[in-house]
Parts: structure tokens; sequence; C-alpha cells
């Protein structure tokens, strides 16, 4: 079987736009599935990597991680998915599947290094091309399906802003009786209100500003502070189980970490634009901890998946298509997005 | 009953070095204990705090808050000791004991700010006067038992160093299975290592040189690695469970929390000298924490004497007499003590 040319688009170098080109995907084998895209989320990393701002990338490059589309190929030996089937790809198509972490279902952290769905290498050396484009050839083991009831566009963004919140909320068991704080209410920010509330935790969003309030109340926020005001940091002292940060401007942790309880957790679920200083006083102070995370395993995404069509969840969108992704770009760069775009792939040229 | 005036060696000021005096303790209570003194160990802490490292102190300041010795008076209403008895005191002295961490019997994380055993004060603003010093008189609740079977000299530091290294290894379930790295072999790392082999763990000793290895594996190390040696963070990557900091020189944390396993845990036990930059990307790759510590609350404090009496441990010190205090301080300040000196009170002139 051939491999095929698809239609795409690309950024072909750090500081130029993106623009239309083809790309070819390879030949589908035995436990290969083509997805025909039907959208695209569109993701702030996204736009660092592109731009470089995380390192030195892979050119041209056609990023794009939260991938949903209708299976239009399978390979001899696929047995999860058939022809029509809805299904997604987030952000990564391989992992090495026999470290511990991949063992253990948690193939986001595997130690050889998964592979990015984008800007990265299959352990090949053929570069990863994502999904700005109208189809894809996954490995099935790395294909998620998007459960009936679940809007195909808005369902995209939960493979990487609902599952990045998700997985933290999931692991640090929010639920009924914990104290939840979301800092940030963004692409992915939104999404984290929306898990917490429907997990039966009591949901605070820390935004800097009260523009967003309504919007918060909307998702399912219990409180929603300023974090401009001073007075949110004396009335909320003590007060969190688990604060998930989605923000990347850099703050003073040791503000936000003094807002957890004993042993309550800060996570960050984005690295920071520029160094951060060890809040270390106020992490001895009531056993507190800083953790990372970084979006989640296959078996967790589905949960993900699931848990958001059992409870009605998906992202608030606006769907664009394919001419508009600069200008896109430049809109979720400025903040002015409410709450993800979405690429209509249907709008790319013909390959 | 009148207050009582004891002999005791104070900082007159941040610059000056201890000399004898004398202060008074109050009167014993109904629920207070009077302690002869018999021995104080001598806590890095101490010169910090004497010397204002750590921000605006009091004085004269009377250190010491590793206590041991005999009970020498009982209040009225006094249940848990009788005069003769071997009793410790630790890092603080009372709490508020109605905040939620007290009622959870961490008072080292009382929100109300639990009372040092100096430099500080009581609620009711009177400074508090450590254990360099021939007696004390403290609440019954903030008095530890000393089991038989645990010499006295080598019991007192156990009521910092001991705690501060025994409640994390007890909170994160350091045992069979485990992977612990103690980092830094000094009066607390010392103490680390012997509790994490008594409770089961693997111990590893990350240790600037290989100088104290003899003694790392005595205290029942399995592994001993140099930190100086860049090839320890080669072999060790994604190693361990937990990893507990006992030094406050500043280190590159990346280097350290890339030896974690997923979901592993870096302690920090004692504040870093200056600010230290968050290694954001390393936590992030692998759901990895930075958590930190404080001692131990009333209750684990004395779970962690009966576990040291039943496992034959206790502290390797050197006992000093009072008038080489300040010579002791500048050998601690050196790191050229093996592995805590502990004053001799019988040794302090008459009050």
């Amino acid at each position: 079987m051939p491999t095929t040319t698809v239609s795409a688009y690309a950024a072909p170098s750090p500081k130029a736009p993106l623009e239309p080109t083809t790309v070819t995907r390879r030949e589908v084998g035995p436990h290969d599935v083509l997805i025909d895209i039907k959208f695209a989320g569109i993701c702030h990393s996204d736009i660092h990597q592109a731009r470089e701002e995380w390192g030195e990338a892979i050119f041209p490059m056609v990023p794009g991680h939260e991938i949903a589309g209708l299976v239009g190929e399978v390979g001899s030996e696929v047995t999860k998915y058939k022809i029509g089937d809805t299904v997604g790809v987030g952000c990564f198509v391989d992992s090495c599947r026999e470290c511990e972490n991949c063992l253990a279902g948690e193939e986001q952290h595997c130690t050889q290094g998964e592979v990015g769905t984008y800007n990265a290498r299959f352990y090949d050396g053929e570069p990863t091309y994502g999904g700005y484009s109208t189809a894809i050839v996954v490995d099935e083991s790395f294909v998620l399906r998007i459960p009936e009831g679940i809007d195909l566009a808005a369902a995209a963004p939960l493979l990487c802003a609902g599952i990045t919140l998700y997985s933290p909320l999931e692991h640090w068991e929010a639920g009924p009786g914990k104290k939840v704080a979301i800092l940030g209410m963004g692409g992915l920010g939104h999404m984290g209100v929306k898990i917490a509330h429907a997990m039966g935790a009591e949901v605070t969003v820390l935004s800097h500003g009260m523009s967003k309030k309504a919007d918060g109340e909307r998702f399912g926020a219990d409180h929603y502070y300023a974090t401009s005001d001073p007075a949110t940091f004396v009335a909320l002292k003590n007060t969190f189980d688990l604060i998930i940060n989605t923000v990347s401007v850099n703050l003073d942790l040791a503000q936000y970490i003094s807002l957890l309880k004993r042993n309550g957790t800060f996570v960050v679920a984005g690295l920071p634009e520029h160094p951060t200083e060890l809040p270390a006083g106020e992490l001895l102070a009531g056993r507190r901890r800083i953790a990372g995370t970084k979006n989640g395993g296959i078996a967790q995404t589905q949960r993900m998946l699931d848990f958001c069509a059992q409870h009605g969840l998906a992202a608030d969108i606006e769907v664009v298509p394919a001419e508009k992704i600069n200008e896109a770009w430049g809109r979720v760069v400025e903040g002015d997005v409410r709450y993800r775009f979405v690429i209509d792939t249907a709008t790319l040229p013909a390959a």
C-alpha cells in the first residue's frame, strides 16, 4: 500500500506564518488506523513550538495534537476500530511500550521518550506531522474512541486541554469534600472547571480579573476570585487541597502555595515562560508540594472521554477555517478566545 | 509557686559569642512539667537563628530544641509524667490546639503559629528560652517520653534531627520495596539513613564525596554515591521513590529531580540558603513533586522515639561541655562533626 499525500497547514520556518502544503502519511500497516481528520484544536503549545520558544524544532511543522475524525481505513490486524468510527488522537502517537511507565499505562512519561504527534520523530527517524491536516495514520494503540453524543468539533480539544486537566484531577482525587482551584480560565482552565465540578469537587476559579466570572459559573465554578486583588490571598489562605496552574506567565509562587491546606498540592500543568523561584518556606509550612503534570496515558485519556460523554462535557469552541489559522494564532497569544479555536479541516485546500 | 532562675548559655546579640547567663522559668502551672535538662543537642538552626540568618531574632537567645532530661516537678493536674521520668522537648512548646492542623495532631503546622522552643514568644508575649540551660518548664502536652534503653545524650538529637527525618519517611511510606535517597549525611542525614533502613527501605546516600562511606554503610545504607561525580546522575536517573534533602547549600534541583521515578517526591527538609530555581520541566516529566517538611507533631514524635527505642537507634554524638559551645558552633558551620554535638548541661555554671 503506498504512502498517501494529504493536505496540511504548516509552518515552514520559525518566523514564517503557516501556509498550505502537503505531507505524506505512511502506508497503513497491520496495526494502523487511517483517520480522516474532521477537526483539529489549536493549542498554545502549537505556537510555542512553531516559534521555537521551547527550543529547536523540526520544519516544516504541521502542528495539531487535538485531533478528531472518522476512521477511513484499518490495517489487517486492527481489532479496536472499524471504518466510520469516531476517533481522536492526542499528544503522542507512539511510545516504547516497554518501560516501567509505559507498562503502567502512563505512556506520557515514557522513559525512552514518547513520540509526539508533531515536531517529533518516530523511532525510525521519520518526522511526525500533526492534525492541521486532512488525514493521519496512527497505530490503533494510540487512537482514542470518541463516544457518541459529543460534538466532534467540541471533542477535539479534549485530547489535549481535556486530558491535561482531567489527569491531575483524577490523580489527586478531586471529588466531593475536596476544594480545588483552577488557576487561569483559558483553553485548559475552562475544561478544568467543568471536569472538577463534574467530579463533585468544590471549585474555585482564580483568574487575573473578573471578566469571565459568568462563564466560570456556567462551567460549574462555586467561587470566582481575581488574583489582581491582594485581598484574594488573604481570604483564601490555607484553603485548597489542590490548585491546578494552567497559566504560563510567571507568578509569585509563594503567594499561591500559601493558599494550600496542609498536604495540599500545586500542580504545574505547563512550563512557565521564565525561570521561577522555588517557594521553599511556604512548602515547609504545611507539608505542601509542587508537582508537574503532562497530559495523560492512553487508558486515562479514554476514561476522560467516557467521563465527558457521560457528563455531557466538551470544550467551548470557535470553529475557524484554515485560512484563519494565522489570525487565530494571533488571538490565542492575545488571550482573545473563548475558549478554544478548532480548525474545520474541510476548509483545507485539496492536496 | 515562684518563677525559677536557671543557668543558661545565651547569645546576647547577633554578632556576639554565646556566654553564661541566667534566665527565669515560669512557675510550674497545673499542667506543667519542670524538666531538669541533662543534655541539649546543637542544631545548625540554632546558629542560623542566633546569627539572624533567618531574619530578625529575639535576644538574649538561649538556643536548643533537642532537649533530654528528667522530670523534676509536676503540676497538680499532670497525668502523663511523674518525677524522675526520662523526657524530652523538641522544636515547639505550645500551639493553638484549635486549628485544623493542631486537631489533626500536626502541631508543627499550626495555622496560628506554634510556639518555638526558643527565639519565639508564648501567646502571652513572653519570650521562650531553649535547652542550653539547666531546666525548662513545659506543658505536659508538649513533653515527649524518652523510652528506656536509649542513652539520654544520644536521644537528645532525636527531638529535632530524628523527627525531621522520621516524619517525611513515615508520611511518604518509606519501607520494603521503596527506594529512598538521603541527600547529605550530617546530623539530619545520618538519622535519615538509620531510620529509613530500619523501616525496611532500600537506602542510598547521596553525599558530596565518599569520605563518610564506611559510616553510611554502618548506619544501614545499601548504596553510597558522590554527587561531585557527574556519573552519579547518569547511573541513578529515574531511580528513587523518595529523596530527602538535608543540605541547605543550593543545588541544581533539576539534576536531583531527574533521579526520581514517576510520582516520586523530593522532600526539602530545610530552607536553602539562597533562592533556588523551580525545575518545572523535570517535574512535568514524570509527575514528580517537590514537597516541604518541618519536624513533626507531638504524636508522631512520640512514635519516632518509640520506633528508635524498638530498633536500637539514636544519634552518633560528641558530648561537649558548656565552655566548648562556641567552638562546637564553629565546627558545625565547617561540617566538622560526626554527627551531632550534645551539650552536657551539668557543665553549665551554677545559677
